[in-house]
């Protein structure tokens, strides 16, 4: 960290690579530049995107980026990734990723989670603050994986785009993994692939079975990311849902949401911390050897920690 | 609960469903009943099951608990998906594998996470200790999705199996979700589709890159689950690997790191809900709405909880 205004080092993408780079590292550094940007954040709009592997998600982010670029808007990417032990979280598809988005003036960066979850979601979320504080004005976060721990990162978005392909399974892959719910949008990318129509009706038709009406309906739109087919739409649809938000005064219940499911994430953390901090590597592993070997149970021993 | 003894409550199907059910309910009537069956625990071998969306898995894990059995071993199958909020966590696909079941004794259970993926990552954990102690000898859990959250909830495994398909994107999904680094068997599933001998070869290549070179070099099988072919080999290969952690004496240090994260999660849930018994909603709702007019920051608002 420099003598500069945390602001200041936010001119750059290298200094906004430098400030996320920071937050992945947490600490005390981490707190005080959040602190110092927080009052800068609340402006950007963010958009989630999450969708099993194999549906094009990131090829559609990298098009959605450049179309909003094309606008005129000022636009990041997330790629927030589960990282890969042997090659040290880089992969060979990133990295044409980036030269795909060279000399744009597009932000791109990945994030993995080496540790655990909870790690990488407060990480994440630290990023998007320095990215609004950046003042880009939209921010495009993309999860790996259609597991519960990607849906909870979506859920920090104003705006979430489900995003599925025909042909992955039997089945559609959104209704699989129960995240139509959180999707403001739905995309069937690869649609010139057969079943492309299927896919779109199933999702349709399961958006009917919905019992709660909201104003809002996700649209559903077809895509062809590789080509731009489709792409434009899309846009439009995140702008619009955008201006809904703003209409039905929607924005500040999901930005309390967003901030509820931090606040308790950063309580966790630090709680469980302090309380590991009062005891002994040998004591604790004393207690996980009388677990193995049965004479306690853990529940017992997470009594006793709490009660000592 | 009723008055016999917890174990004596597991010696049907219907009494193991019920204990579950109470698992995922939580609470103290949970802490009591595991505390009653910890000490019976400890001899059932745990596989975890996990993949990417349309590799086959249930059809997979449906075929290896068949092989099991016939093999003369007591299987359950706990499937952990994501639930979905239409069907009320309950898919068509849940139903056709229950009747593909029926009547051959192997117990099978889905779990769904309504709630955040700390409650289902616990409930599941005390779910293997129930099935444990009701003499299960393997344990087949399932994973959907290749997010960070199921890999977690994969090791609590003894032995990990990660399944591919051919033709599901441009990459080999195991790579791309780091989740090679966990697997002690790779299973290409589909094997009769085009693309198989290429995605085994991937991943044979990606271990030769692996520069931790183990005793156990993961085997990497091709099956057709629908038709059982190479399914014997598989699970062949898990009893080889359950011999070899007892050879090595490897199944200790698993165990310890399952219950190392199991209880820091219980630790983790606990001191949060204690701390926020101490917060009124008022004062919560309060705090909320200064972090979402930028008032006041997460980090700032977290200290002052956790002073108080």
């Amino acid at each position: 960290m420099n003598s500069q205004s945390p602001i200041s080092n936010l001119q750059s993408p290298l200094g906004i690579a430098r400030a996320i780079t920071q937050v992945e590292r947490g600490g005390e550094n981490t707190r005080q530049l959040i602190r110092a940007l927080f009052p800068f954040t609340g402006r950007a709009h963010i958009v989630g995107v999450t969708g099993a592997p194999g549906t094009g998600k990131s090829t559609l982010v990298n098009a959605l980026a450049k179309e909003l670029h094309a606008r005129a808007k000022r636009v990041a990417i997330i790629a927030v990734d589960p990282s890969s032990p042997f090659s040290g979280g880089a992969i060979l598809g990133d990295r044409f990723r980036m030269q795909d988005l060279a000399g744009t003036g597009i932000f791109i960066r990945s994030m993995a989670s080496r540790g655990q979850l909870g790690g990488l979601a407060a990480a994440v979320a630290d990023a998007l603050l320095i990215l609004d504080a950046a003042n880009f004005e939209l921010i495009l976060v993309e999860t790996v994986g259609a597991g519960q721990g990607e849906v909870e990162i979506a859920r920090h978005a104003h705006t979430t785009l489900v995003v599925e392909a025909p042909g992955l399974g039997d089945d559609i892959q959104a209704i699989k993994a129960g995240i139509l719910e959180i999707a403001d949008i739905l995309v069937v990318n690869k649609a010139d692939r057969e079943g492309a129509n299927a896919a779109a009706a199933a999702l349709e038709m399961n958006l009917n079975l919905n019992p709660n009406k909201a104003a809002w309906r996700p649209p559903v739109l077809k895509t062809i990311a590789l080509t731009f087919e489709g792409v434009n739409k899309v846009v439009d649809a995140i702008m619009k849902h955008a201006a809904y938000l703003d209409e039905k005064q929607l924005r500040v219940p999901r930005e309390r949401a967003r901030f509820d499911r931090e606040l308790r994430g950063l309580l966790e953390r630090e709680l469980l911390e302090r309380t590991l901090r009062r005891v002994t590597p040998a004591r604790w592993d004393e207690w996980l050897r009388q677990i193995t070997q049965r004479q306690r149970d853990p529940y017992s021993v997470a009594q006793e920690i709490l009660d000592s």
